[in-house]
């Protein structure tokens, strides 16, 4: 049994990694912290886990909570990461910070798209935590920096064309729509109940800060530099984000040969689910669980492809990752814990 | 492992019983029916399935499935269950029905409500599956009536105060709201997204078929015959059913001793959670869940008592109940494979 | 043309006001109100205003505004608005306050339910308004309370029934649902679209503050004191409140005589709608307009009557029912304005 | 007073003409068809119309209804349409046609995208209804085309770029999201509340309709074949478009000069709001109003511009469109009968 600490329990992502971990046959929750309910027992917080874990919620005491936990999730907002991250590596925990603030390899672009960096030198050793692209490196990371939601969607979505060099990279376009528990659990009016409902708007555009994580990732994966246009847009759904990507292709290839190189690519990733042709993902099909639905179309008039594809912004596009990069760095089978199926409807 | 066959799977709630049977320890589904989709792969009919289940729907053959399926869930219609279910029982299986078909044990109830009884002779033997109100029957059934949605709701708002007859039944009312999937899944304009959204209304006012049902409960609970007036609501959410009971108390009662006759009465359930003073259910905090929350306030003014339930309809109003009743029947843990946490936001 | 001003419009009661007399033929908007977004064109506050309305918000300034408005809707919660109102009297507007702050004749009641009141003597110089019980005292008000929009929907489902006595007020339960406008527009963790959406609950129970207001309007009906038990929900809705009504009858009456007590009570009154039998109100078909839909079941088995009542809790509920009152204070016709056709889907 | 008929009244479109219609001041309704409901009375139908309308449906009669009416909406199926909108043009009815059977000028592509066309000699003579873009040849005609609902969203959001070639339309991409209204009010699976509500997906990718016809006016504004990626999207609220096109800037061109060459576009156009700069539509600010808002972003680091706009799909991209075609056909103002102020929330 790992100790594991939640950091950060009182917004939405730290309420999804006690869903889960509670039911992780190979995790004990040592610790929960939460300024704003400090004292207060989660399950009063949020009533939906009463009679599964009930554990008081604390202020943030690194040396205490090191002292019982091994691993820690950090559920913060960037900035206030980079200020307790440090500190438990220094007492010996492995770390998954759900945040961005290691998650960009150059500290000139995170300061450019955030603020200061208070740690630039964990950067560099900072692990980004998107298993599908990459295990090795997370398997004996002492930091993994675990992806934003929307580059998860991204990255999934398009990188066998970018590794197989199917597309021109210079033409992308991703066209991204998130359900609002994305904006996480702040009271602001923007998220209250009667601004989202029946709406749908675009925000950041040209300007969020998802941007140059979707780019440093595909970029890898190109070998090159790659540059997109992202958009994201506020879904009137409490969970679930849709990425709709567009390309020219930069070869003739067909639908058949597309899918296969797709399967291909993803044949050893439980967690992503290449659709068989003619389908195409909805968000209400992966809701609650950690997988990653992605299909696509040719179009044959424009010589464009078309790739969408669906996460839970809340498991894939954050805690089901973060415990699925905490299976791999503990050698755990990548899935466990992580089972759920789709909650539909 | 217990072969099991899941009749009825293209409904919701033969959905539901499919995503929770997939990840029971205990359980392997050896066939599953559909008329409408026979032949079709249960994962192309509900994308969610992709990846979990991979079984082809299939007309229902009692014979062949008996041959392989030592226990049965029929999730069809009333009217359509009495079919096939006393083939299974015939056959040897064991059955949990879903449908209303031999809930009722008054065959002359059962023909007013609904329409002739093919099989009235199983009402006597059919146990009607509530665990918390008695599991001692349940467990040597060979025929288990899974209770409906709303009765299950109101019968575990209502259990305690019946059975310690602390109130004037002759002045309960039941005021229910069920969410969209209540309704089922077959296409009529009614069920459509545009006419549930946004709205709310009464419906079957005075003569819903549930009726009979609670009234059944009820009276066994108070030992004499309790008449109700049940009103059901359709709600714009995919999930949930909300009972708000009132009733006159027939003693004087304060809420602390009334909490304490409630968690007593459920100290043994581990799926009814007693919420504390103050708290009062919401269905959000129960969705995916096998759980039933319940909280209650007495109004001083009025020395009435408003006792308010919530559950997830399609798992402990029907798919959730029934592998509950599936544990108990073979002597299993009552909560093995229904631990899920309910998903919430 | 009258000169109008709009204390209060940066919440959704404020909106509504705006967004229904920018388009009343006899009224010109001079002034709008709103402390946060002062100096700020409500139309950036309220996208939905754009090529509408092009005012300023301005801070409250009693003297300067009425020296050019002659009417005002104070649109502010309670206690706030009892700060401006007597100021706006004295410089001789006559207004519409859609607080709570003068709905209750009795001080000491208010004082029970509110807090302390600090213009009692206009308590008995208030008129309720709620036309369809008694238009000719609004007619020549000073000062009109705008009633509550859960105490409007229950008057007007139960006045009939009280005022011919046909019910026993004594039995007499009240189960509402409110969308999340009700709540208002203000930033609260439990208002979050997140919080509200597949969700539903009751709140306040047994002590909701409109509760003493529902029960001055039916003792005020019954000719003697009407204690009730009133329980309000809040439904994921934007809009619309639907009254679920219960009462035992106290003589026998039939629904097609009580159908015809209904019409002919409501005969003179445009913005009631009594449903035909066999129709029940829904709160999708009265959005966005100032019809109260009210429609009733008898139940013969327990011998009492359900009542069921829809309104827009904005229009009909606070904005719509405001300049109604409005109208009938300038002597124009009590719909002028109030045209709208509901808007479903 | 102009006599009209609504063929096809039961859909939400012919609801959506109603309600605008019955309120129009130029306007009387005296026929309405529907074959499913022939005989039953529009309120019943959609009780939203109680107190407002009171018309029975009949059967479409051409002759019958030519004999009072002066002027049709025809608002069926394309394929059904052209059915009848000969016959009510020979009887000397105006018609707008609210399907796609005569939007697309040459017959051999529509023939390509929808099936054989039985009065292709109308093509010639139909004018495409979309005012912003030329109002003098609707002015005159006896036969409108209507505008698709997705087709408006895009026109208007590209108009000013390719008449001004501000853009490389090659590199045209629409990415558009419509509520569930759009689908209809046909009993479908794939339409039902549990299917649509928390779901969000792609669909019709590379091959909807709406795409020859979005070509064909996109070429007709840039003066040569325009061809793009339409990728239209199901969002789970009942009224709304938002489309977001992109496409890269052909010239070098800031957002203030951007901004005065739209608002220069549409500087007579009330119902096209150009946003202020910083300002991007969402479909929750138009519902229920003929508006179409514009707003854009030009993004430095990839030179191109994202474009988005919302309508009400029910309004400007259909029943509302089709009166303001009407005004103008009449020589009426445009915007008689559409003076709706968004209902928001």
């Amino acid at each position: 049994m790992v100790k594991v600490a939640v950091i950060g329990a009182s917004g939405y992502t730290g309420l999804e990694l006690i869903r889960l971990l509670a039911l992780h046959p190979e995790v004990e929750i040592t610790h929960i912290t939460s300024r704003q309910y400090d004292g207060e027992n989660i399950s009063t917080v949020f009533p939906s886990l009463a009679g599964v874990v009930s554990l008081s919620c604390e202020a943030v005491d690194v040396a205490k909570i090191s002292a019982t936990a091994d691993f820690v999730f950090t559920a913060l907002p960037h900035k206030t990461a980079m200020n307790v991250v440090p500190g438990f590596l220094n007492h010996g925990c492995r770390v998954v910070d759900l945040s961005a603030d290691y998650r960009l390899q150059d500290v000139a672009v995170y300061e450019q798209w955030y603020q200061a960096h208070s740690s630039p030198e964990l950067l560099t050793e900072a692990v980004y935590g998107l298993p599908e692209l990459g295990r090795k490196r997370i398997k004996t990371a002492r930091l993994v920096a675990n992806p934003g939601c929307y580059p998860t969607s991204v990255a999934l979505a398009l990188a066998p064309l970018l590794q197989h060099s199917v597309i021109d990279h210079s033409t992308l376009i991703v066209d991204s729509k998130s359900g609002a528990s994305g904006a996480g659990r702040e009271a602001k009016t923007a998220s209250l109940f009667c601004e989202v409902n029946e709406g749908f708007k675009a925000y950041s555009v040209g300007c969020h800060r998802h941007t140059p994580e979707i780019e440093q990732t595909l970029s890898s994966l190109a070998g090159e530099e790659v540059v997109v246009n992202f958009t994201p847009h506020l879904l009137p759904v409490s969970r679930g984000i849709l990425s709709t990507c567009y390309a020219r292709l930069s070869q003739s290839i067909d639908q058949l040969s597309l899918q296969e190189l797709y399967e291909t690519f993803y044949q050893d990733d439980k967690f992503v689910r290449v659709l068989p042709e003619g389908h195409l993902p909805n968000v209400a099909y992966v809701k609650g669980s950690n997988y990653a639905d992605v299909g696509f179309v040719i179009d044959e008039r424009t010589q464009r492809i078309i790739v969408v594809s669906a996460i839970d912004n809340l498991v894939k596009g954050a805690a089901g990752q973060a415990i699925q990069n905490m299976n791999i760095m503990l050698g755990l089978p990548e899935e466990k814990g992580l089972c759920g199926v789709p909650l539909f409807p």
